[in-house]
């Protein structure tokens, strides 16, 4: 019995995951995972074994610590053994049979990963992003991430939503004004997305409700905390909205879809944050005008409520991002009613003609997503675009959708990273992508690596 | 009571989409959506109206008639009227109370998308992309591409994959050989993402699974019908593959969960094309190395097995595809074992040096999937890196997640186009994206109408 025993161990190659041990207790198991740690206490050893599931404990003999012991963490090991219920304790511990190294790791790992916060500094954190990001706090904001994105796309086809994919070459930039990067195309000039925008307002007239979850890049001249060139948005666009409020209707109830989800599958990951998700006020969230704003913080704070144009800057977001929290107990509040855009495709408000019908969704003080009720005239974009000396050949079919009919219709956009650096209070938005590009970093290696190649 | 109706119909505005109409028969409605076609017989006229969710024939009186008769069809309108059950017939019509003009077409629409078929040429079509995407059979593709990218996407979270952003900005090109689309980034280059192979064998590190939905970008010289410069991949990475059949287990479950959900809401545009999915075996699909298929074709065909190397070219292709479905009665097949790879991460076959551990999922003859069983020595990689050429500060991440302990792992790819092109049986590839890009085109656009902007 025991011979059969081990002959089942030298010969088993299905691998237990270490969330599934507890099925096991008192059996044999194969794990596999990395070396998270290794104490030596005489003659035991304790190896602490990390996998994508969780930890366990390993109990090793004197010759299994020598065989070991030049190794450094994060080796990748596979590990027979025998599974036992630890005594007078929860948990569990595999008494180690056999040890195969799958890979060694013989420096020292660049950053102690293994320990509760990663103390390095953020540069350190990308420069090495590797590893980092196997620390349990980097992988706890990457996973919440794949939760957005899941949630997001759940919750659009939900309400009606078809996805499409936005192409990331375009032979015009898609935005008047913003900077955008230029692609050697064969003996033409291409320009990498700034947005969605000509794409999704043309699939409106196919489908009616569309989204799409997509790169775009600025070529930003600036290295703030809030600066990246390359981010994902999450775009939506919905025909047949005569007041824009009932698109803001719609962004709500996919607010609280995504955090239904974040709140049911992701709480160890916001814990070890020391993080709770934003309050969502009981039912719609608040609403302003920047006009009303404006005057909201004059009388609370009494800054005066003349600006330059109709826009907060960060003071009087925070300002009423606080009014929002005491008035309607919401971390959210809608900011309605901009001034005028600059961009071609965004209606103004035929009763004020300062005004945009243009709306941000601010968290905290931060823009989540922002968005407008389109122009769907043909003729009036034909004007704005020329008015804007834009080349009209370059949108053609853009303008073309507008020529055959497409309704009154709103759009809207979500940052990924902004979102998860908030759900995380992040400092920096680089905290919240995996390989951020910048003035320094290309895909998170420094350009300085690269000059000119 | 009349009166309190006529009432309600002026200020009804809640629009009943198309779908729903039989629940609102003896009722007033909104309805709003596109005038697909008009008849007129005399002092009656029918005009069939198309939104998202259908058709719907309304009645029109001769003054109705002539408020509209100077429209084009795909003009968008709001029609307020009464849902009755058509006499003798099934379906139902709405008797017009009111017609809202929301944006007039005056053009004659480019292409007639108003009968079953589109009769035009596919230049004609991309050119008028924004209206030929109107039709029923070119939405049924789209909206069946959308499927996909779902059903893929649940398939890889149940089996334990999350999902990662890779970037599309990298410092170095992502694969040796293949050409790459250059980026002027600031005082530097940067290069388009061939492909997410570095992030998603990175990521390994850190979930051991991982997907990613991406656009990949390849500077072709080809102008065919398979060759476009901007396509989406949906990838997978998965750690502790011992043998890569472990692997292609993973993959034959998730093409048969896309495969379901397909099945389960996509009939009717299936349908539209006269086309069913691709026959799956009952058990395994079917495998055979290049060796053996080119053993088995020089039995079936009397065609020499020879080859300059170990590859099959597509008549080879087509007549394995054939002996799969004669014998196993299945339209997929895994070719294993092509030659040794080019690139630099992939193993080759210890029991045999002419072959690598590669793999291809061929449905009908056409590569829907490749992938390859990886090297995770990072003394190995280091070698065939500088083997090739290749300047290692480019790849310090790559590099580094090596270092630090990878599993051994195996990775794929499928082509969103391709497998959408297959299920409708298109015959260029360009039919089975929103906007393509290749040497005429970007992002379906003429470029000799862009120049050097």
């Amino acid at each position: 019995m025991f011979i059969v025993q081990l002959w089942d161990v030298y010969t088993m190659r299905e691998r237990t995951l270490i969330k599934d041990l507890n099925k096991h207790i008192d059996q044999y198991v194969l794990v596999a995972g990395w070396m998270h740690r290794l104490r030596i206490l005489g003659k035991l050893g304790f190896l602490l074994l990390r996998d994508s599931t969780g930890f366990v404990q390993c109990v090793l003999n004197a010759q299994q610590i020598d065989s070991i012991k030049h190794l450094q963490v994060e080796s990748v090991l596979s590990i027979r053994g025998y599974v036992i219920k630890k005594p007078d304790k929860e948990g569990l511990e595999v008494h180690v049979s056999e040890i195969e190294v799958i890979s060694p790791v013989l420096d020292q790992v660049p950053v102690e990963i293994n320990k509760d916060s990663l103390d390095a500094h953020l540069d350190t954190i990308i420069d090495h992003r590797p590893v980092t990001l196997r620390h349990e706090k980097q992988k706890a904001i990457f996973k919440v991430q794949a939760g957005i994105l899941t949630a997001f796309r759940n919750a659009m086809i939900e309400e009606g939503f078809i996805e499409f994919r936005s192409p990331v070459l375009m032979g015009a930039p898609s935005e008047s004004g913003a900077s955008v990067f230029e692609v050697k195309y064969y003996d033409h000039k291409a320009y990498l997305a700034q947005s969605p925008q000509v794409y999704k307002q043309i699939m409106v007239g196919v489908f009616e409700r569309v989204f799409t979850i997509t790169p775009v890049f600025r070529a930003e001249k600036h290295n703030t905390t809030r600066h990246l060139m390359e981010i994902t948005q999450m775009d939506g666009e919905v025909g047949f909205i005569e007041d824009y409020d009932e698109c803001l209707e719609i962004i709500e109830r996919v607010v609280r879809k995504i955090f239904n989800h974040l709140d049911n599958n992701y709480s160890k990951e916001l814990q070890l944050w020391n993080t709770t998700l934003p309050q969502l006020p009981a039912s719609r969230f608040p609403k302003v005008k920047v006009k009303e704003a404006l005057q909201i913080i004059e009388k609370k704070a009494g800054k005066s409520a003349q600006r330059p144009e109709l826009d907060l800057d960060p003071q009087d977001e925070r300002l009423i991002a606080e009014w929002a929290l005491e008035e309607y107990g919401s971390d959210f509040l809608w900011i309605l009613n901009f001034k005028k855009d600059k961009n071609f495709y965004t209606r103004n408000n035929p009763e004020d003609p300062d005004e945009s019908l243009s709306f941000d969704l601010v968290c905290r003080g931060l823009e989540w997503l922002s968005g407008t009720h389109r122009i769907h005239d043909y003729n009036k974009l034909v004007e704005n675009m020329k008015n804007q000396g834009l080349t009209l050949e370059y949108y053609e079919h853009y303008l073309e959708a507008f020529k055959y009919g497409i309704p009154y219709e709103a759009g809207f956009s979500f940052g990924l990273e902004r979102m998860t650096q908030q759900i995380f209070r992040l400092k920096n938005i680089r905290e919240a992508v995996l390989f951020p590009s910048d003035l320094d970093r290309i895909a998170g290696q420094r350009i300085s690596k690269h000059k000119t190649v």
